[in-house]
């Protein structure tokens, strides 16, 4: 039904989030139907994109700078908001209520997989904390069992840098991933934010 | 957020069909979190499928050898059945009902849209009949205006040819398309089918 390459783009389509067989042979024929605007710039995007964007050494973020823009833009606040996930990151960043810095986990602990703290983004935390300047951490845990261990974690690691740490407002709902929050509920949680 | 090429891939996904700004970041997300596994891969399918996959000269089907795979296999019966798209083509394929050939028009002729015959792969078709061989013709259209005024034009042009013409049965749901269709309501339909 279409030859060895076609049959691999659209498995490969169909295993991405969200997409299945169907919606993956939709799209594959749209960007055939298209080849020279759709199918061949979008294999150079990709391509792009794997050569330039990068893991911020910093901050965990993903960017094709390294620190990453938000790191080096000087107008921050000397504020560190940690996330879980860059998509968490990015969720807030599209709230605009927050001018701050941040800092990507890149997951929370958990008793169940047997995830532990080295294997989360603890320690470079720690190092932007030892370089000082730092004024506040908010924490932007998913409110999951998971998250909450998490917090309850990195405030007892953070607690002797004697800097305030917050916590976004309950509001956001029990269970909800920050990614799939509309922008309003992400921005009254992060203004009601409280001691943590 | 996350720099030009980010936003520029994110932008590409966002527009594919069935996709919006969300999945596409989800999506994004996940292909750059396993770059080896996901996102230079598909970058590689992409640009294979951009090369080697091409529309079959003889039916319209897109497949990696020119004539295509179906088009070359010699225990086909030789029936063509007319498609409106390759996707349809492949819907029929996926019933496992129907042991002919094909024949993809690229379109129904529309009077609102302002699409006549010579837009469609009406010439090709034709010539296959002018060369022999076909022992019936089933028109597979769409059970909307279009498909209907299209069939009925199709019926007029291959009359000369004295090949038999039918026609998918009525069981087709009025303004459906034949991609979105159930394999039994395919099936069924392919049975019972009719003269034209």
């Amino acid at each position: 039904m279409g030859g060895t390459e076609l049959e691999n783009l659209i498995t490969m389509f169909a295993r991405l989030p969200g997409l299945g067989p169907r919606s993956a042979r939709r799209i594959v024929l749209k960007l055939l139907r298209e080849k020279e605007n759709g199918l061949v710039p979008l294999a150079d995007a990709l391509r792009n994109a794997a050569a330039s964007v990068h893991t911020c050494s910093v901050c965990g973020n993903l960017d094709s700078s390294d620190p990453c823009a938000i790191c080096t833009e000087t107008l921050r606040e000397a504020r560190i908001c940690v996330v879980e996930t860059v998509a968490d990151l990015w969720a807030l960043e599209r709230a605009h209520v927050y001018r701050g810095k941040y800092h990507v986990l890149g997951g929370t602990l958990s008793a169940l997989s047997g995830r532990g703290p080295e294997e989360l983004a603890i320690a470079p935390l720690l190092k932007r904390l030892e370089q000082g300047g730092v004024e506040e951490i908010i924490l932007a845990l998913p409110a999951t069992v998971d998250g909450a261990a998490t917090a309850h974690y990195l405030i007892e690691r953070l607690r002797r840098f004697a800097v305030p740490i917050s916590r976004l407002a309950q509001g956001v709902p029990i269970g909800g991933a920050l990614e799939v929050l509309d922008e309003g509920t992400l921005a009254t949680a992060l203004r009601a934010r409280g001691a943590a």
